[in-house]
């Protein structure tokens, strides 16, 4: 196991954002026009008014993936593409959807596309975006197409499935570690393993091949987002662009909280007794369940699951013969979504 | 062309019922607690709280035409049962995210989905329904399994392209009838079609009699969505389980309206002017509005339309050697969808 530097990928995600992006532009123009501008506005192209915006929208993390994972097997970076184009867009239709459930009114620093174009617009938008992703794979080359489009409904499911959980934790304080990674792995594992797979699916690879690649993307899922919990309370809001203990503000039940409240110590038991949408929302409060987190060995906890992953994410990636290239970038893609800086 | 008689429809729907009901209800038991509560409460099989239900749900038309394709290129009912749970399945996801996006109370003449559960729930188990259509395909026989997932996934997309249009409709005085009538056949007719013709794509029927089947059920879309437009302006209350004038009062750009409006009519012209958000919306004002749509030619139009596109239906089935007793089968489901009473 050989981490990469983080540092090299941002340039990895610049060319698969380069490589992937006119095809999910025109695969996304099949929508009807009211459809097509809420997912212009959502991806950053486009202004509310549909007028076109400079910069070049989100990271791209999923794309990158899916095309290193064409390139794992072999194949030519093109062949991923319609991977890379239908994780996007799934990538994109659980956020539309997820930020209307949670009533969230920001997004990168502008509206969210149900508070612009209303909350009609933003679910019929949502369900042409999944629906799109499953069309992308199908019209790619037939048989593989097919088995590509499988690996998406099946993590699409999971994501769904994960969201649900998200959604039925907030009413519960006996919220187990367990429940909560496994909930981790359907949210945010299931797609960066698909993701990590896709590529490798539509290139014909073998079963172990692309088996091994969906346990890498599994794993980094899962340890990507015991990262951002901790980001999510501890992060520093000029880094993160959110307010300090943002998480806690939420009531949120991230993997810290949750292996906090599950702890059986006395700081454990405090933040209980404080954790409830009665408890205290004011700076001193959220200080104050930061500091029982920690010292109840929710931080510890999570980073020491953060760790773990990430070695595992690596193990399945080094039971393959990826080509040097390759490796670096997806191990930079690795290093960099789970070494971000607090 | 032979019509069968409507009144055998109802053991039709019933058999049809009995056949795919256990393999609907087991799918929908593989989604997360809280979405199978929404999906089990929407579909009309339990209470608010999750407590059984008796009677049947809905009529399950869609359902059995699935059933019937399969039987229609002469394979046994069982083939085409995941087609009829995957098209039941896409059916209540629609309508599940339709009364969200239409605001609409109540259906069934109980309070709808979002109204019970909130928006957000209402919203994932729709999502939910959706994505576990096209896994009953996916885990059906190998390739026939991804031919129909293939057409599943494009009525999808047809689906919420209708959905798009008619929204887009509402603000909107100059919608064409052909417009209108394209509508109607994505939003209406796609997921017909798709039902009539997934049975016999998951039997391994060639491509001319799927595409065959494919377009009898295509236009009997058709025709049933005049027909309901003629019922949603003329339909009476005790009839339809809706007040008289329904669309008019929600100012619903329907066939009978849109032909009215586009006909050069001095009685067009006036329904223009009287058919806005402010104009009456008191008995008497849709009692109007309901004549002048007639003598504008909107109700004549439409019925036409709704003769025509039914004799295309059956020329599509016509052009196939289908069994006798499935062809009466679907006739009478034809006649039944087309020629329900004012």
């Amino acid at each position: 196991m050989t981490l990469a530097d983080a540092s090299i990928a941002p340039a990895v995600l610049d060319r698969a954002r380069e490589a992937s992006r006119p095809a999910l532009r025109v695969a996304t123009a099949r929508l009807e026009p009211p459809l097509a501008r809420v997912a212009a506005y959502h991806m950053g192209w486009a202004d509310e008014a549909g007028r076109e915006l400079p910069g070049n929208g989100g990271k791209a993390l999923r794309p990158a993936l899916a095309l290193l994972s064409a390139e794992a097997v072999g194949a030519p970076t093109a062949v991923g593409v319609p991977g890379a184009v239908a994780v996007e867009l799934v990538h994109n239709f659980s956020l539309i959807h997820d930020d209307l459930m949670d009533g969230d009114e920001e997004r990168r620093h502008r509206p969210t596309a149900w508070k612009v174009f209303g909350p009609g617009l933003a679910v019929l938008a949502g369900d042409g975006l999944l629906v799109l992703a499953e069309q992308v794979l199908m019209d790619a080359d037939e048989a593989d197409g097919d088995r590509a489009a499988r690996l998406l409904t099946e993590a699409t499911a999971r994501l769904i499935d994960g969201q649900s959980q998200d959604l039925s934790f907030e009413a519960r304080l006996d919220v187990t570690v367990e429940e909560c990674l496994t909930m981790a792995g359907n949210k945010t594992g299931a797609l960066l393993a698909c993701a990590s797979a896709i590529g490798a699916a539509l290139a014909g690879a073998d079963e172990r091949t692309v088996q091994a690649l969906y346990g890498f993307g599994h794993h980094l899922g899962v340890a990507f987002q015991a990262v951002d919990d901790l980001l999510g309370i501890w992060g520093r809001p000029e880094v993160t662009g959110k307010p300090a203990w943002n998480d806690l503000r939420r009531r949120k039940k991230s993997v810290p909280v949750v292996a906090a409240l599950a702890s059986d110590t006395t700081a454990g038991r405090e933040l209980a007794r404080i954790y409830t949408d009665e408890g205290p929302r004011n700076e001193e409060g959220l200080a104050l369940a930061a500091r029982l987190v920690e010292e109840a060995g929710g931080r510890a906890r999570t980073e020491t699951e953060a760790a773990r992953r990430l070695e595992q994410a690596m193990a399945c990636l080094d039971s393959l013969d990826v080509p040097q290239g390759t490796y670096t970038d997806l191990t930079s893609l690795a290093a960099f979504t789970t070494t971000r800086e607090l």
